[in-house]
């Protein structure tokens, strides 16, 4: 590919998206990357500059001078994410960039960006939108939008501010559009706009952008003056990652994994559950080695230990992850936490009777030792009615701690009712053995 | 908050967002909310109808008759949402519905919406969009769009076709506003237009939105007519559909869970996978009475099954997520299946090692038997192993055979792997203690 005639590879690529081009670029080395990256133009560079994963960006700019990475990369993007690269790069290397830019007003709108917290609405919005005044006419609105939209890429919604800049309502450009050029425009625009503050958290504008399926919704200080707007793309990124991190967490998995990581990444993800799934199999054969005599005695009673904890272990899942699930869906909490746990109850009274029957039927067939036949089964009974209610309680408890109740699903659930699991199943088999 | 006044509750709703009038509807008696709803305008009516819950919509409909359906709610849907919605209701109804519409150009564009699978590109898209032909003017445009705008809530993209309806390329609002009204479309418009097929499945539709981050997406007949358009909002609510589907997946339930369930519906998608797990522990029950005598001789084999299962089964949750999430992303295989299973082995070697000291030392250090300590740490290294390249394996196997990889997470690949880690310990300790 790189046979370096200049003009080819910019022609080759000139037709091309830029996430087709970061895509390909992935696939280059080092040195064929950055050489590409100074064929392109300025936009075209940035806008690849952006599809490009993290990691690789980090240390791509890393090696770039900071006035190439301000005239050839920064001045050229939006500010939201321009703020995000600069935020990745060391403090010095921000500055040196931040005094290398041009356009003083960017850079401006830049330090202002990195002031809010990453995970805000004031961190994730960009400054570019389009707003007009509410006392404009139609014709003065399209005009000013004109000059405004070389700025902004896709203008969505025009945002109605006040005198002060205080936000007032929401137009769309097909009103705009429909309406005669002497209109004004305090007549026609829609007062009813769903805005956020810029200290709202990112879960809360995906949750409104969503319910609400807003392309992009305009960020607000304090007081109420335009201050950004994010769009969709921010929070479709946002939901995806959410829900791919749940879901790592009840696999047990931490951290971000992706199938193309070094060995030593998957290991460092994978370690620290099956740390704590070993801790629990050393605590679960000190129960069993508590209980050696009656094991020795009853050899079958070893038989449904893995009957036991996988049960446990699996409904304890199960019920974890439903909550979890329902809290991140952000799906208010009509229930109360004992009208919930209750009925969690009800399901494990139903769960508990069916598998307990079944397995009593299976043994009752298979065999004729009657004392196992009811210590396994009575066992199993208690055991998923009490991993129901511990799998439920946990992950509400931490939530209700401000701790992320994901963190109680997989594994650690797992874990948890394996062991208590066990040891009902024992103190169960311990009495039955003993009594007759 | 029943009380009946009319007029006070149409104005105590006037301001309110549709979904926010959906949230309230949904703790309100089927009664109640019919009473309401019959009390809402046309347009607003509808807009409710369709952000409440899919199953509260299919009751309320099926109590109220056709022509009501008809006028006050299909009528004034978008063809995409009136489509859906028609498909949940029986044969009869549908016909009985369509029937009494009013609209017939609207009915005709459901029926043929309706022929399309529903998850793919002509199964969610609407046919209400605006297009151009390439000919026309600015000035011509504005005034047609004026036209077609009436139809559709936002406009995002304007698509330009040929004299043959043949989509040609895509214009935004804010070039259209940007350029004189004599210039001729041709000239202005944007011919590299991302397209999908009426055929094509929601997967690569919603990867492609997402990939160049389009509000918006053309879908185009195998001749390249313009059919329709996909919004983001479908493909928003897809994307967190499929996400907890992977993870209710992993989970170990079936079909979709919400806290607000009925108990049998929670017990129904909670059972498959117990069950699943309980003829799992049968096995393992089989496994373990088949080496009766072994445990018989030396109790504190006993000790570690629940230990070697626990690992097992994490070990291979673990790496089946890793592949399925990999696939869900539609990470492309860059890596091959070889070296992906080569590289899963290196983690897995890793792994097994450190664990497989840990446990070493920690029987050393706690008792003496030296048969059982090397039996315990040779069984967990090959059963990390193997419990890796299995639940890498697995779904990489489904996914070759379309089957959904995600079914082979969760409590599929722990129960398997129990049974086969049990199997693997009690051979290795077997030999070990009839050896020495």
């Amino acid at each position: 590919i790189e046979a370096e005639s200049n003009s080819e590879i910019k022609a080759w690529m000139e037709p091309l998206h830029p996430a087709d081009i970061a895509e390909i670029m992935d696939e280059l080395t080092m040195e064929e990357a950055r050489y590409v990256y100074l064929l392109l133009g300025g936009e075209k560079a940035s806008d690849v500059l952006i599809e490009i994963p993290e990691q690789d960006r980090k240390r791509f700019l890393k090696e770039l001078p900071p006035e190439l990475i301000a005239s050839k990369f920064i001045e050229y993007m939006d500010s939201d994410d321009a703020a995000d690269i600069m935020a990745d790069l060391d403090e010095d290397l921000k500055k040196e960039v931040l005094m290398e830019m041009e356009d003083t007003e960017q850079a401006g709108d830049i330090v202002d960006l990195l002031e809010y917290e990453e995970d805000s609405a004031g961190g994730i919005m960009a400054v570019e939108l389009v707003s007009v005044n509410e006392n404009w006419t139609v014709a003065t609105c399209l005009k000013e939008i004109s000059r405004q939209a070389e700025e902004v890429d896709e203008i969505y919604y025009i945002y109605v501010t006040d005198n002060n800049d205080k936000l007032k309502g929401v137009l769309s450009l097909k009103k705009l559009i429909l309406n005669s050029t002497g209109t004004q425009i305090s007549n026609i625009y829609n007062p009813d706009v769903i805005s956020v503050s810029t200290g709202a958290r990112q879960e809360e504008v995906a949750e409104l952008m969503d319910k609400y399926d807003l392309v992009a919704i305009p960020v607000v200080d304090d007081i109420g003056r335009l201050k950004g707007r994010i769009t969709f793309d921010d929070v479709i990124d946002f939901v995806r990652e959410e829900a791919e991190r749940d879901y790592q967490m009840v696999s047990g998995i931490t951290g971000d994994v992706e199938p193309g990581d070094k060995v030593w990444q998957l290991l460092r993800a994978r370690f620290p559950w099956l740390l704590i799934g070993l801790l629990g199999g050393i605590m679960g054969a000190l129960v069993l080695g508590s209980h050696e005599s009656e094991l020795a005695q009853v050899t079958e009673l070893a038989f449904f230990i893995p009957l036991i904890a996988a049960m446990a272990g699996n409904v304890g899942v199960q019920s974890s992850s439903i909550v979890v699930q329902s809290i991140a869906s952000g799906v208010k909490e009509i229930e109360s936490t004992w009208k919930r746990l209750l009925k969690e109850v009800l399901v494990a009274l139903a769960t508990a009777t069916i598998f307990a029957i079944l397995i009593f039927v299976y043994n009752y067939i298979s065999q004729g030792n009657m004392n196992l036949t009811f210590s396994v089964s009575i066992s199993l009974f208690i055991v998923i009615i009490f991993a129901s209610v511990f799998g439920t309680f946990i992950p509400m408890l931490l939530h209700r701690l401000k701790i992320d109740p994901a963190l109680a699903t997989g594994p650690f659930i797992t874990t948890m009712n394996d062991i208590i699991g066990l040891f009902i199943y024992l103190g169960i088999g311990k009495m039955f053995f003993e009594l007759i």
